[in-house]
Parts: C-alpha cells; structure tokens; sequence
C-alpha cells in the first residue's frame, strides 16, 4: 500500500456529502469523529487492533491526480469549483489512535479524526477497510495461536484470502495476532517477518516414486526439512518413507536443524499418534509432526483435547478470511463539533436501538490495571480532560448497570491512557513500530488479560465503563432528545 | 493491480520447489496443471468464474526485479545460480481458461496452464488467489441479484471488504455477478462502471435540524434525491420529512430523474410498507424506496415474501465478505506431464476420499444445451483432443452413477467448448473483455439454467460428467495404482 494512491478507494457519498459540506460551510468548521466497533469478532473476548501503519501510509498518499479529478468531472456531479478545491485537497488535522496489537474492546475509540469536516468525512471509508480488515485477522490469529497452546502456528491461506492485499495485510496482521511465519512471500518482504514452508504434493507426483522426492528434497534443504507424507498413503507410503529418508541423513551424519512431516489430511488425532509412535521407533523423537488442513481454533483446540501429537500447526483459509466471522465491525461516528470559537459542541447519533447509541464527546479512554499483578481490570471511557489519579479512590460503575460498582483503594491500580498521537495538523507526528515489535507488544498486551477473558467460547466480558462526566453528558443529552 | 509488481505474491514453498526443479530436471520439462474447484460456495447450484483480467495482469507483470532477488537471497535458501535464473524469469507457457462471467460447475479447470515445471509450479498461488476471490464474490453478488428479482442491487461493502483489494475487486466481481452499480470510487474509475451513494447519517446530523439537511442535498443534487430517513425517527420525522422536501421540488417545480428515501435500520418490512402509503398519499407515488441494512440474498428474498415496497436494495458486509461462505475452493491441481518426445503422460492424485481423486491428462469442457430453449442440459469433462458431433447421438452417463443415462438424439443439442486460449507460448492471445461486456454476458450465461438449478437453498444438480476416454483413462489409472 506504500506508494499506492487510494484516494478514490472511498464510497461515492462521501464525496456528494462533501461537495455539501463545501457548498453549505464556508468555514469548514472543525468535527470530531470516533472510529470503533460494536461486537468482539468470533464472540472474543477482546479484539487486537492492527492497520494503523497502512492507515497512516493512506494519510500520507492522499491526494487526487489529475487522473482522479478528470475522473470524477466525468461523472457530471460535482461542480468546478468543488473539483478545483479536491485537486488541492490534503489532510490537514489531527489524528489520535491506540497502537497497534493493543488488546481492545468494543464502544472504544481505535482512532479518532479531528479535522475540517470535509476532510474527516472522507478519510471514513479507507481508515474503515484498513483498520476493519486487519483487526479482524489480527484477532483471529490471536484466538488460533491461544488454541495452539504454544505450538507454533504458520499462516498458509495466501491462496484463499480475498484478493492480494487481504493475503499480504492479511498475513501481517496474522504475525501481530501471533502467528510465528507466514507463506507469504511477499508479506516476509515488506514487513521482515519469517517465512515458512516447503512442499506440496505436486512435488511428490512430479516424481516416481515418494521416496525419490523425499530425498530430493531432503538433499536440497537438510536444514528444514518437513516431508509432506500425505500423498499416497500416509501410514502405508508417506511416513515409512519420511523415515527411510530421516535414516539415511542421521547415517550420512546429517544434523537437521528442523525436521519432520506434515500432515495434510485424514483424521489428525489418529494420524499424528500414529505417526509419532513410528517416528519414536526409528529413533526420531525429535522429528516434529507438523499439519495443515481446514484448521481453525476449535478444531485445533479439541485435537489438542484428544491427545493429538502435533506441535506445528499450519493454518490457512479459516484464519485469512476469519471464516465464522469474515468482518469486523467498525464505524465511524460524529462525536462533536468545534464552533468558530473554539467550543466543543458533543454530538450524539440517537438510535431506536439503544446499544447504537453512540458516546457523544471528544473522548479518551484510561485503561486500569491492578497494580500487583498489572491484570487489567476496566477501561474507563472518559472526556478529553479528565484526570483520574492512582493516587485517589477510583469507583468505577458499570454503564448498564450503575448498581454495580468497583471500589479500588489509592495506590493499588494503574492508570493509562490509550489514545496516542499520529497526527497533528496534518504532519505525522508517530513513529512506525516495526511488525516484530508489534507482535512481542501484542503478546504482553494479552498478558495483562485473566484466562477468562481469554476463553475460546463464552468468555469473560472486560467492563468498559463511561466516566461519571461521560455518562452524566449522555443522559443529558439524551433527556434533551426526549423532550423535543 | 495493473501495474503492481506481484511477483512475491506466492507461498514460499513454490520457490523452494522451483529450486528443487531446477536441480533436478535440467530439462525444466512441461506440465499441466488445473485450476479447478470441488464445492459451489454457499451451497449455491452454479458459479460465477471471474478474475480472469487480473489473472492476465500478474502474468502480464511478472519478474523478479532486483530487490526481490535480494531479499531472497537474504533468506539464506536459494543459491546464486537459481537466484540468477529467477532474475531472467518469465512465463513462456500456455494458458487456456473459461472466460470471465460464465457459469461454471465444480470439477472444471477454469484455468489450464501447460508450462516448463518451474514455471506451472510458480503462478499457482497469486492466480488462486486472485480466481477464487473475484469467483467467489461474482457468484454470491448473483444469488443476492436473483433475490431481488429484477430490482437493482447496489454493492456497499469497501469499508467491510477484507483490505482494499477486496472492495475494488470485489466491487467488479460484484457487477459481473450482476449488481447495478457499486459505491467505489475507485472500482468505478478503473472500469468504468456506475457508481452510486447519495449522503450518511453525519449528513443530517450535521445540520441543526433534518430538514434542513435533506433541503441542502435536494438543492445540491435535485436528480437523484435520495434522503436517507432513520436518523433519528423513520416514521415520525425521516419520511415525513422527506415528503416535505419533495413537495417543494414539485413546487418549485423540479422534475427529479430519481428521488425518494433510503431505510437503514429498524424493520424493513413494515418500515417500507408504511413509507410507501405515506408517500403515495401524498402523491409521490413514483418516489423509490430503497433500503440497507445487514441485508443478504435469503433476508432479500424474505422481505420481498413479506410484501416490502423496497425496490432499490444496498447490500454491504455480507456480499463484499460472501460471509456465509467466505472462501472459493479453488485448487491447482497436476494433470499431466509431457515427456521429451511430446508425449503426454497423464497425472492423477489419488486420495482417500474419493471425491478428492482428481481426473487425469490433458482436458476440455464441452458444454450441451437444448437446442430448442437453448437451456443447458450438461457439461462433458473430455480428453482434449476428442470430437462430440451435433450431428451424431449423444449418450451422457453420469460419473458417480453410471447407470443414469441422459440420450439426446442428432440435431437436438447444441454443443460449446468452454476453454479458450489466453496465452500460447508467453504471449498473451486474448482480448480483454470490458467488466460492463462481462456483466451482460454473465446474464445471458444465467439465462441458459432453468430455475430450478438456480434456486437459492437446495439448488438441482447440473451434471458434469465425464466422456467415455476420461472415465476409461481415470479407472485405469486407479486400477494401476491399487496393483502397486
């Protein structure tokens, strides 16, 4: 996405809304936007927000071409006036965001756009695909990682993502998420992340016999050497074979840094107890047994469950689509205006449903945490200039329920805040993280959660409470909407 | 993608083959390989197939360029002279396929590459991926339109699409698929298809009062009004709203090509039902009334069941996901091999499960259709070079159940091979189809299938079957391995 101009990759209404806004707002007053989501993907517990590097790469692009505006002039809906301010159109405000690999959860804000409305309202729909896709996928990685109990997993699905950038952001997101190595090439290239695997079937058939392609293939990369012993028959052919081949190489005082097979099909439980107990036999007890093969975390998790002997998990469809929930629901929401003067007018998007009932405000979000065991205990949802302080009381009253409170005496939490700055009037004022620290801070960032929180089915839900200001701004405002 | 350079786009095991061809078979000798599918998604009776442009384009654009061979040389697994080879890399093989739009069942290549091993080996992955990502969406965007029985479809989905590609491929997937428009921009510039969207929520929320908000998109964009009425009360304020602003254009005077409202929550059902009555009394009887919302082809084709006066239908996540089946199994399976005199020596990959036997040699598709209704009856799997005559009877048994004869008597079927030529040795033969040529087509190629194989739960199966010298060739093969 480095060089890409995706300035048009926006929906149609952003730009008849913002020839509005230009036609009916001279001033192009000053709003604040709030990018967050509803509902935990996969009924998580929490999601990993991940996309921010390429968000910021968008931000960075944004500008229309000539092409771009002959384009548009094209479609005869905008007129000359409007299309000679989008020729000089950049992104002149201020962007705050929570980094990348935090654990999150829903009604936050991920990211949060102050700027002139024409601009707010048209970084909406790429902010939204990039941050949507890649936390989705990141979230997911992190649910088949947790499955896999340690083991490593590889992300394999490039040929089943949804088109080449779901495959490469894709597959990056999968490493933040958790994933040691991804197939991906392409991906191992931009973001200098490890890379993984070794061969298919087709390099099996491409000879006589298996054996002959295991020791072609045993001869060319002693060092990582995974044997797919699935072609013919696995116990029959694949394995006896793989181990004929592991004989030889001990013989020829060969050391293998990593080898093994893979599984690719069949029932791995059974497969893979076989498979160990004839590999142990031969004196190969430090061959690894690998597989691949419609994988997601339940399955993983109930294979593990039924004693299956695999410690290299390869994943690939279920993971790059996030197969039982292909997308993760964010939104961008109005949260205030900014008068002439500088007033903050907060803005509140009513809805017959009252969980769409958005927060109205220029807002932070202040993540507690017990200070022994620095285990999270509540993000509190707070207005830009609150100040919270470890060294006060903080009683923390859960929003739907205000009845249920959390008292925490001074000194035993942690405050911090999420949000931090990317931009500020339009210059970048964030430093890129690299994708392996990314993936390392993800890691502790999961460490500060309680198992149950964690849970593959019917977690633990974390309280996101609204600060007393918060709330007390939101009944207001929604008392005020009643009485009109 | 036109002119990304994709080349690292592919599973790293692909070029660890490739190495492993290249120090085995000096002769790089020619195979052939199969891009083919075993499920419809969705449970869906048809596919779209689709992608085939983009396809032609990563071919068109493939070489490592330096940067690329020094990143792989910075994995430390390729020596210098494959290294050098890769840097004089190019596809100078064959390639037939099925072209873009045309229903296609499972079992048929959709691709067929005949290339040098190394290079057959390589374009596996990015053509998968690029295939069953456009197919895949192609062919939900098709069950999404029939629900909506004649009435257009818009696609909505960028800011939930799995990445950038995903939306603008998507989108053009969803056209062919036969959607009426889409709200990418940027779709809509790189092929020239309609675009559509009118304003959001933020719209009306940005001015004091709703009114005053649908007065500003009226004067801004008279011929095609669409006011989008939930934002705070449909029935109460939205509509009548509405009504309001369209009786002063009437007023005033202004004939609109296109005007009325957008439902985007709450009950479709009643909602629509009441707006009409509401805008037929006040005799905006030609007003439309479309609506989003979570929608998919079984909500589409239930409300329309339930009466809904909804005639203009945006769908979003679940198209742009296909989130009931986010996945295209396509697979690239090894068919043949030419040895050195030209001989071609049939592959097959046996398997367990015997639905996964894949079928042997050098293959082409021969469709049948009824030549009085010009409805297809069947598609024939057969040896490339075997000759069905319209002039002669026709006996189709079907593969799983030969017993099960379909007779056609001389001069009552049409026959239609499906495969044309897209490369012949590394150039590209084919003239690109535009997306709006694709998308007429593909509605002709819907147009061959009685309804019942279209039926969107529980379709009738078309039947493939394959031609006496396959069926012979594939036993043979099976025979020859259960000797071994």
């Amino acid at each position: 996405m480095s060089e890409r101009n995706l300035t048009l990759l926006t929906d149609l209404y952003q730009l008849t809304m913002m020839q509005g806004y230009y036609e009916n707002d001279v001033n192009n007053h000053e709003v604040v936007f709030d990018l967050f989501y509803r509902n935990n993907p996969s009924k998580n517990g929490y999601a990993i927000c991940a996309g921010l590097e390429q968000a910021i790469e968008y931000i960075e692009n944004l500008h229309f071409n000539e092409e771009d505006i002959t384009y548009l002039e094209s479609l005869k809906l905008f007129n000359r006036s409007f299309l000679d301010y989008l020729a000089n159109f950049k992104f002149t405000g201020d962007i705050d965001a929570i980094e990348e690999g935090t654990v999150v959860f829903p009604g936050e804000p991920l990211m949060r756009v102050k700027a002139p409305i024409l601009e707010a309202q048209f970084v909406e729909t790429a902010l939204l695909t990039i941050i949507n896709h890649q936390s989705l996928i990141a979230t997911k990685a992190a649910r088949v990682v947790r499955a896999a109990e340690g083991d490593a997993v590889l992300e394999f699905g490039l040929r089943r993502a949804q088109g080449p950038d779901a495959g490469v952001y894709g597959a990056r997101a999968a490493i933040i998420g958790g994933c040691t190595a991804t197939s991906n090439v392409l991906t191992g290239k931009l973001f200098d992340v490890p890379i993984a695997g070794t061969h298919a079937h087709s390099w099996v058939m491409s000879f006589e016999e298996e054996i002959e392609a295991f020791r072609a293939y045993a001869k060319l990369f002693p060092d990582k050497c995974i044997l797919l012993v699935d072609t013919y028959d696995t116990l029959e052919s694949g394995v006896p074979n793989a181990i004929k081949v592991f004989d030889e190489m001990k013989a020829a005082g060969i050391k293998s840094a990593s080898y093994g097979i893979r599984l690719d099909s069949g029932d791995l439980a059974y497969l893979s107890k076989r498979a160990r107990m004839m590999l142990d036999e031969a004196g190969h007890t430090d061959a690894i047994i690998s597989a691949s093969c419609d994988l997601d975390e339940l399955l993983i998790a109930d294979l593990k469950r039924q004693g299956a002997k695999i410690s290299l998990w390869g994943v690939g469809t279920n993971m790059i689509t996030s197969s039982d929930c292909p997308s993760f629901g964010g939104i961008y929401k109005l949260a205030a205006e900014i008068s002439k003067d500088g007033t903050v007018i907060p803005k509140i998007k009513i809805s017959d449903n009252p969980e769409k009932v958005t927060n109205p405000g220029i807002k932070k979000i202040v993540r507690v945490y017990d200070k022994k065991t620095y285990k999270m205990l509540a993000d509190i949802l707070a207005l830009e200039g609150e100040v919270f302080k470890e060294e006060e009381p903080l009683t923390l009253l859960e929003t739907k329920a205000r009845w249920k409170k959390m008292k925490l005496k001074p000194h035993t939490f942690v405050l911090r805040e999420l949000l931090v700055p990317i931009y500020r009037q339009g210059k970048k004022v964030y430093q890129n993280k690299t994708v392996k620290e990314i993936k390392t801070y993800a890691h502790t960032e999961l460490e500060t959660l309680w198992d149950e929180y964690k849970r593959l089915i019917n977690p633990q839900i974390m309280p996101v409470v609204l600060s007393d200001k918060l709330y007390e701004l939101r009944q207001k405002m929604l008392e005020d909407y009643k009485k009109d």
